[in-house]
């Protein structure tokens, strides 16, 4: 483990910013850095330069697991983050609802339909950016 | 939706098989009717019948998510026969391993430690019985 | 168990809409079929149309015992969704409040905290929906 | 609220001792009294004294939704105690087992599977008790 | 244990004013009320009365442990309250955020976020607090 | 933050032989690598080495916090190491206690009671073990 530490600060901040879109992950390591520099440096350097580099599991099946944890736990600042990079990650809005199905009768029903409401809101903001998106370029 | 009572039963018994084997599926819906009947059949019924008949989603990525669910959430009895499961599902050990270093930093170290325990335990259990079904064929 | 499917999920629709009056009833199938039509389905046919149909305890204590549950667990909207059930289900706001008190000190006194709050809203809800009806029949 | 403090601790060992039996209570307070005498004595005055010594419910409801709460939670040692004591509280075994099949759906099957097996235990001893006992009389 | 209860109300009531300020603890203290009145009464006499007013621990180290406890456990309302407690029972902002730092591996980096969200929301709550009591002592 | 990955690896090593004693150091260490290799090395790297490395907060307080934690998780792997570790970090028999019942009525009296039960078991464990380690030096 040769220079671990700086290559997975470069690793995890690239590939966040693969998960998340330049404009968005800028927005979540400003927050992130507002709450506690340290705080963003471990999110980048350990989950994303560690744990969602390594090569044991695609992307797609990392981020339903990651979904199906933080709905059983109730993260929802987490959760909202995750569906938003899951669908960067080759998961579609169909296999997110999905996986939320899943869990109900192993996390409850009703953190199913907390997760399901988020994920709701998240789809819809996506609608409303792309359409904003279209109008822009001049499509409709 | 006509039928779907008596058929996602059935569906469901013929699923638990396949997922378990036959003499694990036999030996656990015997303990399930033993602390009620009930339990077991909404098990074979809504949980293997229909959530788990569901096509959004493959029984690997199923498993997998279902494990990451139960080890957050620390239920002993449900992780340990999905574990089982997941092996029939198509998932590796080393992915089992895998889902669970990936949801350490998302329900916390000590959670992760608590599955991989269990875990070992089942790949140990099943290590030996492959041996000893070795020995009883001749071989070694 | 004969026609399970169809009957549960038309056993389910009526309950739910005794449980919660035919207006409430009508918004949340709405939000759950927006979320996923499944999810609605799943609600109707398996938790209204089974569960909560079973003989064993009367709905009452059901309601207190989900209530319960929901606030230890925190999941909000289906709490919120129970404590205007339990009303229509012959439990007292008294008795609301009363079951929040008691696991207090087996969830946690901030678990019953946050559902008291939720609770309160809920009932100053219906006392402004009730003037606003009163007013409506000249009454008050 | 005059000299409540007494009260409730002399309160609360007379129902515990109601609720659980001479023996039974006598065993987990010393249990409770090692671990911490503090510990015995919170218990005694504030859960039992206080919180159980409540008029708003009724105790055999109290007692299912201890239950509920403590399945939900994955609390073993409480959760046995609160199945002995549901017992002399007037709720029956199949009231304490529908209790378990309906918060399946809320906090999970797993957990209600957890708890039912705990129940099983709890009900397989006072079987053999009370055969030992009717034994001891003379009977079969 | 002569007068515990008197006393302890008593006692847990100025404790509460000192750990809140007197505003603060008055606003908590009607919240609560409106709730329910024996809400109330319970944390003021046996939270504040009993458990705070223990010798064993000094109040800064009980506050970490408790802002520890509650972000783990998602409840928002008492971590609120207690991040406010915190900083005048001697805890820093540093420290306050050092623990849920801490915690991000045992309780899972989500739990940490969403407790570092409240806790720099009361901060800026604070800051502003500060800024405008200075400006009406004519400073600034 | 040059070669933070080969640093915090040793500081992590030998911060966790400190808190732990060599003998139990090396037990665990081997019980993680035998679950995952990787397991091992994020531990050491990430808890020990990072988080636990941070000046912020002492090591006595850092115990308590994390044994308020995963008692409030009900992780019982990892509570009983950090039993262990607290008291190698100046924390006392009766401070563990303490922490325990302080957070009794934040996450629930039966998970300070399975805590309790655990720590009982730790104590006695190293009062056997102290008395052999007396008798093998000639002494009582």
């Amino acid at each position: 483990m040769p220079d671990q530490g700086v290559g997975s600060f470069e690793r995890g901040s690239r590939l966040l910013e693969k998960m998340l879109g330049p404009g968005e992950a800028r927005r979540v390591r400003t927050a992130w850095r507002k709450l506690s520099p340290d705080f963003e440096r471990y999110v980048l350097t350990f989950l994303s330069g560690e744990i969602w580099s390594r090569p044991g599991l695609d992307r797609r099946t990392r981020s339903l697991c990651t979904i199906a944890t933080l709905a059983a736990l109730g993260r929802s600042n987490g959760l909202a983050l995750n569906i938003r990079m899951a669908l960067r990650n080759g998961a579609t809005r169909a296999e997110i609802v999905e996986t939320l199905l899943h869990i109900a009768p192993y996390a409850g029903f009703p953190a199913a339909w907390d997760a399901l409401v988020l994920a709701g809101r998240i789809f819809a903001e996506r609608r409303r950016g792309g359409a904003a998106r279209r109008r822009l370029r001049g499509g409709r």
